[in-house]
């Protein structure tokens, strides 16, 4: 067994998910306490991340934006909840240009305060509404216990900011980049989601109501994917973003924003991975096919690597890799690039360019089960076939893990014993109160994930405080 | 007039160029001194800009990644002019999660330390080599007098960052970086530019030689709008960048850095624009067609909005906007357009459907010199040409522009004559010292821009020192 060889994932997990970042190339520990650098191969996933979510951002009549890193620290202070919840993990700035600050500024946590400030001297009238503006960026939050992608100190996100006329249109916004989100999972990331409401507890600080997605990751852990929130009228009033209606009478406006982060590459990572390493979903991997030429000499060489050029060639609608590494084994190649979970491998040597045909060998399905001979007449088609294929599999097999690992429970201790025996979702009826749900936190670290929309479930006894309820929860253990 | 008017360019150039960048809403002032906030109609520009850049840098081999915002002082203190030239621009983050930090942490003015400290983690053989990497972010420099894009506290650019095994490696990345900005900023943002060398006075703090662009502004000033420094070695002794050569010795690596920023928008703003505002070169502008209905009532309203959509469909290759507000007439509409520096504005109404035509206006090209009508026929094709015409029109007025306002001098007196009673560039021979750069600094407030790459003009005097040199120097006041 060599030593650059993965801990497997049912030894440990953690080590699992640490070792296959860094020997996948996907990030790096930065020399900054809980800051990574995240690498071209990662960050080329991260890219394909930004298109897919950015286009459907567009579609829905939303434009991109900057504004500034730096934001003045009275302005964390405007809304009650948002200085109570950010004020811990600030990174501040209090010397500019050799000089100490008059008012020290802070690295942004996120950036509502100072996009209200904005807002509330760009709106004027209900003709300038709404105002939907996203930003692709960085963000800092001092952070104790760090872990790559999942929890930096820095991290890569788009937070989306809104200004609305009526609560009703901010609501119906909120949903709406909820389910783009959802969307992006499941249709692109093969990341099956469920939609929700987050309670009290665990809502955005300065919040009327959040929202989110949330999955399940293959140590059975809840991820929270991405969040969307209605912020009612809270950073209106603490900025003063007002407008004058058709009346001419000035009102707040409502604002939402919404952010999904570089943590999603977690979550890709630990839905899909496997002992080998990375598994990519197609849509969105950097590379979705990689040739690897097989020769045992220079003669066979100059024809195998002009076969793998003109496969190449004629697969230009996908992102392609021709592995011309020299001085490494046709195996070590195999290795490398199932470490760094390229959907599709083709291999071609000089019995193939005999016989006009290629292998395949599928990283969602592991050995010889994943591999077949293709004829090269077709292979645009067959591609984009597998691709597809490999896609749907990923999403499906997905889907199965949380469903046959979400389960039911009657009563607390029942609860305590699902949650020791089995772990996974507990999906049950819930009308506790917030002390109920810390207690529960305290007693189990499971949280409430979300209250997802759309339950089907009807009415049924709190498996807590045996109250009838339509409400229903999802709790988990989270990361 | 209105108030809503700009300034001439001739009555006061700065405050035109101050309201033009408000009222085209391309960027706003932020509440943190220095900073900017990028709107936007500001950022679909920039999000062209690095379309095309990006695309240059890709096709070149070059990759992106993300590194950290934060930097360990001690990291800023290592190469010692680095240290030297940027101290007094840092910001310093002292604080972190309620805490004193230990080591104060500045907020990047540029990556190369940070960079340098993974490339040494990174590199170990000559295989590795050579590492291309890009990185799209914001860097924050201290700086006293600011303006939107062309000095902003904050701003927005892309370092690239690359590592070689020998010297002629990292000297020809260095000028094929420049050639590929030159080649950005004259074929897609029609800005006529000369590649040079920075002379030893102006050079990148660190570099071993710093090489730019240099475009001539409306006011006849020079601005510096992109640079590609060859570091040496600098850096891979500073930070212990070394790699095992095939002969299996240690040797140090030999890196370059370049970098092109938003101060790119002001350059566009300051070569193209006009009285009347911006005018956008079409192969970057956000909306390379704006459609402007017209009509008197609701009958005429509703078939002229179809064939405005009807057209829109037609030219989906295009950027464009149909500019369907109520409430303003299309007077204002045009002036706000042209404002906007759309490049091709296209009216209809009832009589063209009837004729079967539109107005297209050129936004180049003021008042009925640059209107015509034209068939609906092969309006594909006439939008393409037009704005080919365009964006050539742009260049070649420019370049004239440059032409017509670059100078030879004879002697020092010549010099400043030539500076104050005309202006623009001195394009003359030049072998004097550091000291002799400096003195015509003090006295006439001209600097030397860049000593020209392929200069033709073989020997000739100083203007200075009358020594015989090959040597050429651009002079120019510069922003």
């Amino acid at each position: 067994m060599s030593s650059d060889r993965l801990p497997s994932r049912s030894e440990n997990f953690a080590d699992w998910y640490n070792q296959l970042v860094l020997k996948a190339e996907l990030a790096d520990y930065a020399p900054v306490r809980g800051c990574m650098v995240v690498r071209p191969y990662g960050w080329a996933l991260w890219e394909n991340i930004q298109a897919e979510l950015d286009r459907r951002f567009r579609e829905t009549g939303h434009v991109n934006a900057a504004f500034p890193l730096l934001i003045p620290k009275s302005f964390m202070e405007k809304e009650k909840e948002h200085v109570e919840g950010f004020s811990p993990e600030l990174a501040v700035v209090t010397i500019g240009g050799g000089q100490e600050l008059e008012e020290p500024l802070v690295v942004r946590p996120t950036s509502e305060t100072i996009i209200g400030h904005m807002y509330a001297k760009w709106i004027k009238s209900y003709r300038d509404l709404p105002v939907l503006i996203n930003q692709w960026n960085s963000v800092v939050r001092w952070e104790l216990r760090t872990k790559l992608f999942l929890r930096t100190t820095e991290f890569y996100w788009q937070e989306g900011h809104t200004a609305h006329a009526t609560q009703d249109e901010a609501q119906a916004e909120t949903i709406q980049m909820l389910d783009i989100y959802a969307d992006f999972a499941e249709n692109e990331a093969a990341v099956p989601v469920i939609r929700g409401l987050k309670t009290e507890r665990e809502k955005f600080a300065g919040a009327a109501n959040s929202y989110s997605i949330e999955a399940m990751m293959g140590d059975l852990r809840a991820l929270q994917a991405g969040t969307s929130h209605d912020l009612g009228q809270n950073f209106a009033r603490a900025f003063d973003i007002q407008y004058l209606d058709k009346e001419n009478k000035l009102q707040f406006c409502w604002t939402t924003s919404w952010g999904l982060s570089t943590r999603f590459i977690g979550a890709i990572i630990m839905v899909h991975g496997d002992d080998q390493g990375l598994v990519l979903p197609p849509r969105i991997a950097p590379f979705q096919v990689v040739i690897v030429p097989i020769f045992r000499d220079e003669d066979q060489k100059a024809a195998v690597l002009e076969a793998a050029e003109a496969i190449k060639v004629r697969l230009r609608d996908f992102r392609v890799k021709v592995d011309l590494r020299e001085g490494v084994t046709p195996g070590f190649k195999f290795n490398d690039w199932e470490m760094r979970g390229v959907p599709l491998r083709l291999e071609i040597g000089p019995k193939d360019i005999e016989a006009g045909t290629v292998v395949l060998a599928r990283r969602d399905i592991p050995g010889r089960e994943g591999k077949q001979s293709i004829s090269q007449d077709s292979i645009e088609k067959q591609i984009r076939q597998t691709l597809d294929a490999i896609q749907d599999n990923m999403f499906e097999k997905a889907l199965q893990f949380r469903e046959q690992n979400t389960h039911p429970v009657g009563s607390y201790d029942d609860f305590k014993e699902v949650l020791e025996t089995k772990g996974g979702f507990i999906r049950a009826h819930w009308a506790g109160s917030r002390e109920d749900e810390e207690r529960i936190k305290d007693e189990t670290k499971a949280t409430i994930r979300c209250l997802p929309l759309g339950s089907t479930e009807g009415k049924g006894r709190c498996f807590f405080t045996g109250d009838e309820t339509e409400q229903v929860a999802i709790f988990a253990k989270a990361y």
